[in-house]
């Protein structure tokens, strides 16, 4: 049996009504709902606030891809109720290392974002030695158009053993939730393949089934 | 006689009162009103509506820092008021293209901003290319922790002759604007300084003094 990753919607809609109601509808499903970076840049902690309250059962992800002043960016994050939220990997080390301090003064979570980092190992290795809890392996949506995938990257940091989460993000849909599961991701994030979907509930429970079939053959 | 530049104040409180009060009392002073990256993303568009309704006559720039979805995330802020917003120059070209044609279409700018960006001269030529109008000399808050300054890239990029606005941010104070001048900046980031000062109109006031005595000289 695979290993059974933690199912995060990414919600990447810029309006404050829509997001909670995407969220509405993807959240018995998964386990992780993420607060995608331009939805958070338009609606800011008010946002944040309105979903903890919506979902105090659900774990949840700030997309706040900090690139400085780490601990005084993230601080009203945990504050308002994220669990974890994303530093980039290409920031100085310096600002990883102060969202990992109140990170750690929050009983909370930080997940260090590879989206463009050269080298992708030698950063990771560098976190988890700095006490990152979770490395996210991504191709983001520019990069997505121009044909990329994060699967190749995702089985490299996977094998690197670190001890920590890896997470996946980069335009998992139905076909590619059985390589990431087996690739042994710990989170697997979706966000167009629900939230781009006719019925995003459906779509959510179709990822889920997924899953659980994957993990379980 | 130097070139003079224009002065930017960088607003970095969390709070959507305060940040507006301090862009009251800087405002007389300076050209460019900036909404720093973490108080953007606590506070969202409302307060950059807030702001340009409150400023119709200064110049309204968002600290964005994109890393995605350039032309997505960067829409609705162009859309809100502002004049200029941020992308990170450690982003993917493709990204930093969607902003410059978006910046574009609404008749507005985009400055690249190198913090952490390993080949300073390399990218600002690559961008320039591309379409920036703006490139941002850029010693992040975690790096001036460190005792690092903008100052010699400063030089390097002014140096290069781009034809395009060189705007440097990290620490400037009143003891280091005549250098920053001398330099031939032709944006001037002030944030501590200003807004961290007793009385921040008398601090904006001097800086202003400082900038129109340096130029002159």
């Amino acid at each position: 049996m695979a290993k059974k990753p933690l199912i995060q919607v990414a919600l990447d809609s810029l309006d404050f009504g829509q997001t909670l109601r995407l969220a509405s509808l993807a959240a018995p499903y998964v386990d992780i709902i993420e607060i995608g970076t331009p939805c958070l840049k338009c609606n800011g902690l008010p946002l944040v606030k309105a979903m903890r309250a919506l979902f105090p059962d659900k774990l949840l992800f700030v997309d706040l891809k900090t690139m400085d002043a780490g601990k005084y960016e993230v601080t009203p994050f945990y504050d308002a109720g994220a669990d974890f939220v994303s530093v980039l990997g290409v920031a100085d080390l310096a600002t990883i290392k102060g969202a990992i301090e109140a990170a750690k003064e929050h009983g909370k979570e930080v997940q260090i974002d590879l989206i463009n980092v050269p080298n992708k190992s030698e950063r990771a290795k560098e976190v988890v030695e700095l006490g990152a809890q979770i490395v996210g392996v991504h191709t983001g949506i520019d990069q997505q158009l121009a044909g990329q995938t994060p699967f190749a990257d995702l089985q490299e940091i996977v094998g690197l053993g670190l001890g920590v989460k890896v997470s996946v993000a980069g335009g998992i849909k139905p076909e590619t939730v059985e390589s990431v599961v087996k690739a042994g991701a710990d989170i697997m994030v979706v966000g167009g393949a629900i939230t781009g979907a006719d019925d995003p509930a459906a779509a959510a429970k179709k990822i889920r089934d997924l899953v659980e079939q994957a993990a379980a053959s």
